[in-house]
This record gives C-alpha cells, structure tokens and sequence, in this order.
C-alpha cells in the first residue's frame, strides 16, 4: 500500500461528461495530482469555460494533445475520454511517445510480468470503446472500420475490474467497459458461470439517462425532445451487445447470443437493466440470488438489495456502486435479474478511477466511497 | 349517426387525474353536455378547487355520489373513474337506482339483442378494474376479496374498441382496458391471432408515466422520489397480469401465461411496453409487421410506424393513438414489438370516450382527433 | 361570420416548435386547409420525417421557399415561423411575387380602407422579431443590422390580439409578440392605461421553458445541460426588452423603461412572469385586481383568477390563455402581478391562429379552445 | 486543530431529505461518528428502509427520540431536523437531559466565554425554522403560536458562518439559516454593510427545487403536479421574510422591509436568487461586484463569477457552494444580482456541517469539499 504517495495523471478529452466525472472523483482523490487535462476546441482556456461548476478546482489549463510533451509532462497514468476511432490513435501514438514497452515486447508471460518489465511506463485507462472487443474482425463488423491498433487490441485487459482484478493489476493498457455491459455483467457473469442460468434467451431490456449519450450536439438529445418522454433506440443494433456477448460467451464456453434493447429515460444519470433468463434445471430466484449473494460478499461497489427491494437508479446517483436483485418470474423457468448503476460512474469515469486504484497498488476504494445524492 | 344530437354524460370521480382527462375530452365532444361530476371529499365545490386549470370552463360543481338522484338527472352516459372496489359497489347501486334491465332480465341472446330490449337505460363505462377479468375466482385471487357485484361482472363487455367493436355497440356496461393491457393487446392480439408468434414465452418490459399512479399522496409519487430516477415495480404481482393473459388466452385459445414488468418513469404521461415475442415457424419481423399494418389498415387510432421508426411516448402525447413497429432480434426465432400510447387517453379517458361514441352510435373519432402535443 | 368556409394557408417554416404547434392547431381548424408547408433541410419529405408525431395526419410534403409558386398555390394566409432576418427577406419576397398592394400602394386610410382595397391578397402572419419593433433605428440597435424591408416595418400591426382587435382585423402583415411581452403585456396595459401603477421601477423576472430556444443545435439546450438546474440568461440584453418598452410607452404616453430577466426552467412549455410594481397614489392590489377583471371580463382567453390562487404554467398548458393575478407586497407602495401562459401558444402560434381568426372574420375563439393538458 | 479526533454526533428527524443529506456528509467526515439516528415513524429498523441509497453504509438503526438515553449516549453534536414547533421542545428538553449548563447559567458575558465554561457540554445545531427569529413577538406573529423555549431563543446564534463566524465558535446552539436566507443574505449582507445598495426597495425573486417542500405528503408535491410546470407560492406570507428581515435590518442599521416571492421549480435541487437592488449614489454594478469580491476573496464556500457569466444551480448542485455575480439593470440606478445554492447543502445540512466544523475547531472545510454533482 502507498498511501502517502501522489501519482500524476491526465485526462484526455476532458470536455465531455465523461472528462467531468474523472475530474469530479479525481479532485476529491486524495493520491492523484491532475498534471494535464486536453481539450480540443477549448486548448488554451480554463476547465471553467466548459464546465463552470468546476470554477472553484484549481486545475490546469486544457491544452490540445498535440501540445502535450509526453515524456516532460512524467505521467503515471492517462485516461482516455475521446471519442472512439480517436482513441485508438492517440492512445497508439502516446505509446510511441513514451517509448512505451507495449510496443516493443513481443512476449508478455502474465500481467505480473508485464508489469514488473515496465516500471515507470504510464498506464492508460480507456473509456472508450477502442479497445473492448477483442477480436478485430468483429470490431471491424460492429464499427465499420479497421482497427488501427490492432497490434494493442488484443493485448488490453478488459476492466470490470470485480471480474478481471488481477489482470488489471498488471496492465498497461485497461479497456474501460461501456456502461450497458457493466451493468449486464455484473448481473449476469455469476449465474452463468455458476451453471443456474441458460446461456440462451438471455434478454436484456436496458434503460439509461441522457447523459450517456454525451455531450455531442444532436437533435435527438435536446432537452425539450427528450423531456417527458421515452423511446427505445438502436433496436437489434446497439455497439454494447457484442461487447456484452464476448464476456458471456468467456464464462459460458460457448457463443452467447443475446437479445439487447436499450431506451432513452429522462433524467440526466442512472442505467436499468431488467434482464429475464432461463432458469437451469432446479433453480429458481431464491438460488440465483444466494449465487449474486456470494458472488459479491466482498465487494466494496456491489450489493444484492434485501427482500424484494426492486433496484433503482436513485439508489446510485453519483455513486460507483451497482445494485442488484432477483425476481420469481411468473412464467415457469425464468427469473428477472434487475441491476441499477449511474451511467457515469460506475458505468464510465468511476469504473475507471476503479481500475487506477488497483494498478497503482492503492486501497480499491480510495477516493470512491461518497454516498449516492439523494435527492 | 346522430351528428346534431347531444347526449347527458356523469362523471363519477371527477377529482382524480383520469377524470380530469375525461372534462378535458368531453368538454371538447360536439354530442356531449357533462350534466354531472362527483367527488366525495369537494362535494360542493367547483371543478377549479381541484383543478384549477378547467377553471374557464362551463361546469356543474362537484357533488357527492349520494347526492345523485339518478333518474332525474336522466344521464345518456355514466362515466365511473371511482377507485376498485368502490367502483363495483356504485356501478350496482346505480343500476338498481335506474331500474336498469340488465339486473331484471335473465337471457342475453347477443349484445345487439340486449341493447334494442333497453332503449333509454343508461349507459355505463367504467375506468377501474373491476369489471375487467371476468371470472369471479381470478378476481378474488388477484384484488383478495369477494367480487360484490358478481351478477354484473361476466355481463361487462371488455372495451378494447378495435376489437371488440361490436359488442361495445349493444353493451350496457363497458369495463376499459388497463393502461398496459391496452398497449399489449393492440400489440399481441393480430399477432397470436394470425399464428405468427408463439403463445408461449411472451415478455412484456413495460414502462409508464407516473400519471399511472393516480393522484393519491404516496411517498412513492412524491416529486423528489420520482424525478431525475427509474426502478421496476410489482415485479411478478402486478395486477394488469391477468388481464393481459385474459384476453391473450381468448385469441390464443389456450391459456397464455406472461411475463410483465413495469418500470415507473419521470414523465408525466406515456407508456412504452417493449414485448420480446418468439416467432412461429416460418414467420420474421417483416412479417408480424405486415400482419400489423393489414390488421389495423383501417383504424383511426393505430399505427404501425414506417421503417425502422421507433414508437416513441411523445408521438402519442395528449391523444387517442397508438404507435406501433417490430424489429429484428439479435437472437433467431425472436422479434421485438413496441407500442406505445398515452396512457391517461389511450390507455384510459380517451379509450372510454372512443367507446361511448360507438355505443351511442355516433362517429368512432369524434372529439378524439387532437394531434398530439409536441414539445 | 364565414362559419363554413375553407382558407387554404400555408407554413413556412414548419421543422421547428413554433411550426409544429402551428399544425397541431390548424389541422383541428375546421375553417382551415393546410396547402403549403416549407422546411429548407427536409424539403421534399413528409412532415413526419421531422415530427413523426405527425405521422397520421393527412398533409402536403415539405418544399423549399424557392419552390413555392406564389400566385399559383392561392393562398390565403401565410404562417412565416422563420428565423428573424430571414423572415423579413422572405416576406418582402413574397408580397412582391404575389404582387401584394401593400407595396404598390402609397396611401392607407384606415386599416378597414386597406383591407377592403386589396381583396384576395394573402394575409401575412409573422412569428418572428422582424415586423415587431416599428421604429427601424431601435431594431438596428438591438439586433445589429438594417431592416431590409423597412417599407414594410411601420406598417406591420403589432398582433396582440386583446388590445389590437381593430388593426388586426384590417391587417395584410401582422407582427405576432414575442411571447415575453405577450404575457408581461396582457398583465401590465391596463393597469398604465388606468393609472394604476407608475410606469417607472417595473421589474419583469420571466421564467420559460426550454421549447422557446427553438430547435436549434446549442450546447445550452441539451437535456443534460438544462434537467434538474434553472439559470438566468441575456441578463440587461434580451430582445423583448425593447418590444415591451414600445407598447408600454405607447399606453403610457412616455418612455418606459424596464428591468427584464428572463431564465430558463426545466420543462418543456409555459411561461410565467412575476411582475414586481408600484402602486399610483390611492392603489392597492385588489383596485389592481379589479382593473384587470374588467379589462378582461368579455375575453375568452384571459382570465384574472379567483382569490389568492397564483397562476401556474401546469394551468395553461396546450391552450391559449393567460391567467392573471394581483398579490399585495409586503413593501408598501408595491404590488406583484403574476402572469402564466404557454409560451407556444398565446405566445407564439396560438396567438397567430388567433389573429388570422380576426383577419378573416370568423369567431376568434375558432380551433382554439381546447382545454389544457394537465397533467 | 483537532485532526484525528473522532466526534459522536447524533441526528435527530434521519428520515426528511434534510436528515438524508446530513448522512451523505457526515459519513464521509474523517472526524465524526453517527452514534445515533432518530425517526418516529421508523423506530427500530435501519435506515436503508426509509433510504434504501443508505444501504451500504454501517450505521446504527433508527430509534424514537424518547429513547434516546442522554447522557449515556454521550454526543459531542446533536443536528436537530426535526419540524418546527417539535424541534424547540425537543431542543429544550434534551438540553435538560444532559443538564446543560446554557439553561443553569443566568449570565454569559461572550460566546468565548460561554464554550470555555461548559466544556463537555453537547452542541446543538438546529435546521429547523424554531431559533432563527430573535424576537419572540415576531416568532408568535409568523408562526401563529408562542415559543415554548424562549429562553434559548435569544441565545441561539444564527449560523450564517461566513458572517458569524466567530459566535458560532463558541455556541451551544446554532440556528442554521433558512434555505433562501441563505443565498439572500449571502448576496445583500456585504453591499448593505458597504453602502452600496439602498435598503428600501430590495426584491428578492426566488426559486426552489421540490426538496425543499420535504417529504411530507402533499398533492402539492406529487410528481404529476410539479413537473413539467412551475408557480409561485407563499406571496406576501413566506416565513423566510422575517427571517431576511432581521438580518438585514441588523446590518443596515435601521428596520428593512423586503419584497420576497419563491417559486416551485421542476427540479429536485438548486435554489437561485434574482435580487434587483437600487444603487447607492456613485455605484454601479460593478462597484458591487468588487464589493463581494473582496467579501469573499478568502471564503472556501463562496465565488464570484467571472466576467458576466450567470449563477446557474447546476455549478452548484451536490455542494456546499455559493455563487454571485452583479449585473448591470437596464434601469438607471439599479442592478441585479444573483445566487444560486443547493438548498439541501449550503441551504441546509452542508452549512450545518460547516457550522459543526467550526464549533469543533476543526477545519472548515473539512468533509465538505466535494465537486458538484453535474451532470
């Protein structure tokens, strides 16, 4: 443990909702120094002219990427909020820059190794999509595209960090997961492994704030199409189900295919999964919550809801946690398993602050234990 | 049709949001004049005292139910937006104060035979639940008490307008759909009529405005518990259960059991029901599209949205229709329906006016062809 | 009175919120055709591709303005919901290309004289800022160009229906208020006209929803950005400052001069004003009161409520009235008048069908009398 | 300083929006342990069955307030959230209980004095409304009844801490300001102290998030009432005057009497002030703002914006933060200047903690400095 000791870290792309949150957890972290935060458009100006509720922080001016001297500015680690496509570029070439042993190695043995190989090379957490899917061809299929890192791809560990602690332990390169997956992995990840659920027929009906959808201009996303109304979005399209469906299929051993329909909700943050499964031979609710129960009894971020307590987003707001429970399905041989995180945090820059906890050594919940505000 | 002529209508519960909604359609209904309104506890005071925006309009005050003497008030039409259980009890009461055939006579050949053998009585719509499932025993297991008014209760014609137009026409008593069932059924009905889906394995992910939830003071609808969050409730006991499975059993001719969520949203109308289907042999998402648009080519309050448009709450805002599409699912042998509706109109007042027109014989769309409001 | 006849009208600019109520309101005109609709982006495409709530409604597709052949599509009023600037170019255009009186003309009497000279011309009804603002020098100052159809400017009747009945009816270009003044200036002219209250120290805090930033792609109009917060803007520089000056001193018989601040609240419509005035000697607030309450007694759609009951938005939603009220200061020699209106439709496209109700001799009240939506 | 030193503290009224926000601070205050919980509805069950948000966290179950066992329990701080009324019997009776020196002593010569003489003894911070008034008439006359602790009434200091700071270190009871006299306050108190302003003539325009309702049960503050709508309420009555009043006056030096009206907003956070305000000879808006620049220069908890940037709740939201800007009025001889606050935090249970650091000789900012909650 190193408690005493400051790491410094950038944010790149730190205008977007995304950039915010980082900045919001990691201001109040009490191991971090925010040495460099980029921006496009705003290079040059203070975070308060594109967030002014950070007005009060004492921070770094934004400055472009390209204005950012790689080595001179001596990161320990660099969170990406770019826009995907990008990410996989700068992120490529910030290797370079640092001289990065990612790209010189040719055999990694394990994490450990890795990690012990490379002392003082900065460590990139990425929230964007670049890096989620292993397999380029089918990131080349999902996002119409050649992955121009491909040579990183395949070697980033993916962060969910309950499920991949270790591995990110070791990593140089941590591939945040998108905010849907996080909550239907949580959820889904024990009973599957645990044989109570069937991996087909997995349906996912997913609900998530407006803030997921960035801070991006866009028709759909203004305040008055958006208010007092609900639609479902991206049918039998979304980017997050084959992300969701390379997880399953790890712990299912075989192809998962799922159903994935996420819907716009008024509210600016907070994610819901309502997600109904086949139930496995002898099982039914009360067994497929005592697996979530065990699953999670030590985890700090994670919680199983007492009774029937139905999961809610308020239970969350602003909170990295994710709550969870099990519902007796009136249709014999199913079950519904409802999962509640904030979009933001523990679906994005929380999850993320997560992943850097536990690379650098530090207490995994250091700078993340604030209650959820309600109201 | 009687385009000139006007019928007297009573609204029984004109304090709650539902009646509200029925003022705001009938005041607007060429045929209608609104001879009476009640509310128990502001009998005695104008509409304006509970609410204020009806106060430019030409109302009788608010009178308590005891007060009605019905036959002298010589109502056409009876609206009765009263709690459950309350209604039942009223609904008799006011049936045997207006000497009303329907108690008298023992043998109904058909709808059409009863409504020429009782020219004159008056004609009962009724918004609560309890004329809605027609066998006593499924009542009692799901409201947990004896139905009171038993005798009425299989005479009740269940008024989903397209499809049960003719017997609405001769019908006595109309009991109107639940707000979910109403957007399930549109949905389903073709479907499993036509043999494209399977009865089996449907699950109905529903979402609704809090309007849903009546004007009664519950924590749970207090402003700040609802707004800027989301959450699942009734999972697996929700009351609209049996109604959907009713009525599904009815067409699928064998008994049809679901799955139903609803999910409370922070908007004030609106429901969305995303219903995961399984294909029948030989059947896809194009097909169960076509079935839809053939089925409701020629309804004035259904449609079935072109392309890949999305059935969205604020299409529907403030008005009798209903919106519906079918997507591919990612899983094969599956599709994806959606609909959606207002539901304090179609899903409640608006369906009750659209089936008073029909029993008074005049034009289904009459005083319902509000466009909807957006923003 | 002209009960059954059919004007064919069309809209331009029909892509934006005003342009959507603007169709909400006409299709249930029964005195109305919708012949023309234009939309620069969409032309070409149904109505639906830009308001899919529009889907079932029977409307002409969208055309670009430099589509539109003037005399041949004989209409006889023209809705213009473009932007200020383009609105008065277009306009000039169109008067011209319908070879419009109003411009060959040198001498007007009487709006009466003008109105029965040039029989057939379209009628113009302006929503924008352009023809608002009668001196040319004021609007340079305010939006920072010449006017370029200054000929047309001094001649345009400033459409507040309830004080410009007379002008309106004889008009061939009506500028409809902006939907500020609309609400401050029902409130407010007749209290300076009495001598009720000193045209010095009124101080205007206007509250709105976020419809009235229009559609456009800003930053400041995402969900995100405006959910659950409230914030002034334009403080000391907003454009209906100068506009409400100008009627105002028309009344008062001398410059008045203003305090306005305007912010922007999280819902979608209404508008409501807290007007903060001092009292002429021998005033109070119920004289106040009953100054309004005669002003407005015969006016369908103004309406001073009863008692201490404040006007609210939620009472005004969807329809075309202005409640009013007067509430006594706890500083003496003051008074606040409150006013609430949907600012999209008595401020903004309910007011324009309104005037065109005059402009063509049919009830005022015609297609406008829709009860308000609540909830 | 005190770093290390662990404080017991105890909340009285856990169950309100006041009571919840209280918890989310105090748990994460490095020097405070809860030892105590009380809620009369909910006694014996934890406190995630009224906050199921607080379910993750170790603290001890809700109990009645007569079972609290005084000086057994040995708190070193008691947050009082009870309503008014209750809150002053329950304060008297408790310092009874813990034989509290404030009610034994006839004389106390300064605060100073009075903390060094009852060492030990329990501190008191009061979020109700019952010890803000120092009059008791004007008590009796607001709020219908008469004091039944008059004797501590005189004696509570008002715990506006940037402007007592000092009374408030040395206090056994602190009435934490009303929500709006917070933010009024905050803005006015330097510019009267300076000369700067006039004190006649001061009109506060206010607006509230819901919170601020609490969570009783009101049709006022269901959801469906409140959203997508807003309204003034209290006009002329809102007990937040006298409260304005006093404090003013006292600065002032003379009596100032306010026009002060709220309004309801559809959010659950946030309160903004827009307080138009007549110039002192030779001032103008920017002489004000330097005024309550140099004010705060040196203040954690209170900006004044840059340039003419406006307050908006959202740069506020979730912290203990104030900010204030001036703004030139259109009208000679005025200007306009606004707050905006999280009522819940700097309005209430973040200024009590503030005001608790400070009787605790702890840091002040301690366990407060938490960025905003945006988006």
């Amino acid at each position: 443990m190193v408690q005493d000791e400051k790491f410094r870290v950038g944010i790149l792309g730190a205008s977007g909702y995304t950039g915010a949150d980082l900045v919001r957890l990691l201001v109040a972290h009490p191991n971090v120094d925010i040495a460099l935060m980029t921006a496009e458009r705003k290079a040059g100006l203070p975070i308060a002219s594109v967030f002014p509720h950070l007005h009060s922080l004492d921070l770094p001016n934004l400055i472009s990427i390209e204005e950012v001297e790689w080595p001179a500015v001596e990161l320990d680690v660099v969170f990406c909020a770019l826009p995907h496509a990008t990410s996989q570029q700068v992120i490529k070439g910030l290797m370079h820059a640092t001289n990065h042993s990612l790209l010189d190695e040719l055999i990694m043995e394990t994490p450990a190794d890795l990690a012990a190989s490379v002392p003082g090379d900065v460590r990139v957490i990425d929230l964007s999509a670049d890096f989620r899917l292993r397999d380029v061809e089918t990131y080349a299929e999902w996002y119409g595209r050649s992955h121009t890192a491909a040579d990183l791809q395949n070697r980033a560990v993916y962060g969910l960090t309950e499920w991949n602690r270790e591995a990110v332990r070791g990593a140089h390169l941590v591939a945040c997961p998108g905010c849907y997956p996080t909550a239907a992995l949580l959820a889904l990840l024990p009973l599957l492994k645990a044989g109570t659920i069937l991996g087909d027929d997995i349906i996912i009906d997913a609900k998530s704030g407006v803030s997921g959808a960035g801070r991006s201009l866009k028709e759909a996303n203004l305040f008055v199409e958006v208010s007092e109304a609900m639609h479902p979005y991206g049918l039998g399209s979304h980017r997050h189900m084959p992300e969701i469906e390379q997880e399953l299929s790890l712990v299912a051993g075989h192809n998962v295919t799922i159903s994935f329909t996420p819907h716009l909700v008024p509210m600016n943050r907070g994610e819901l999964e309502t997600i109904y499964v086949k139930l496995a031979e002898g099982q039914d609710a009360a067994s497929l919550k005592a697996v979530l129960e065990k699953a999670y009894a030590n985890e700090p971020f994670v919680s199983v809801l007492p009774g029937d307590t139905a999961p809610a987003t308020r239970m969350v707001r602003g909170s990295n946690h994710c709550v969870l429970n099990v519902f007796k399905d009136r249709q014999a041989g199913r079950a519904i398993v409802v999962a509640a995180i904030d979009n933001l945090v523990k679906g994005s820059s929380g999850q993320a602050v997560q992943n850097m906890n536990v690379m650098l050594g530090l207490e995994e919940t250091t700078g993340l234990m604030q209650a959820p505000l309600f109201p």
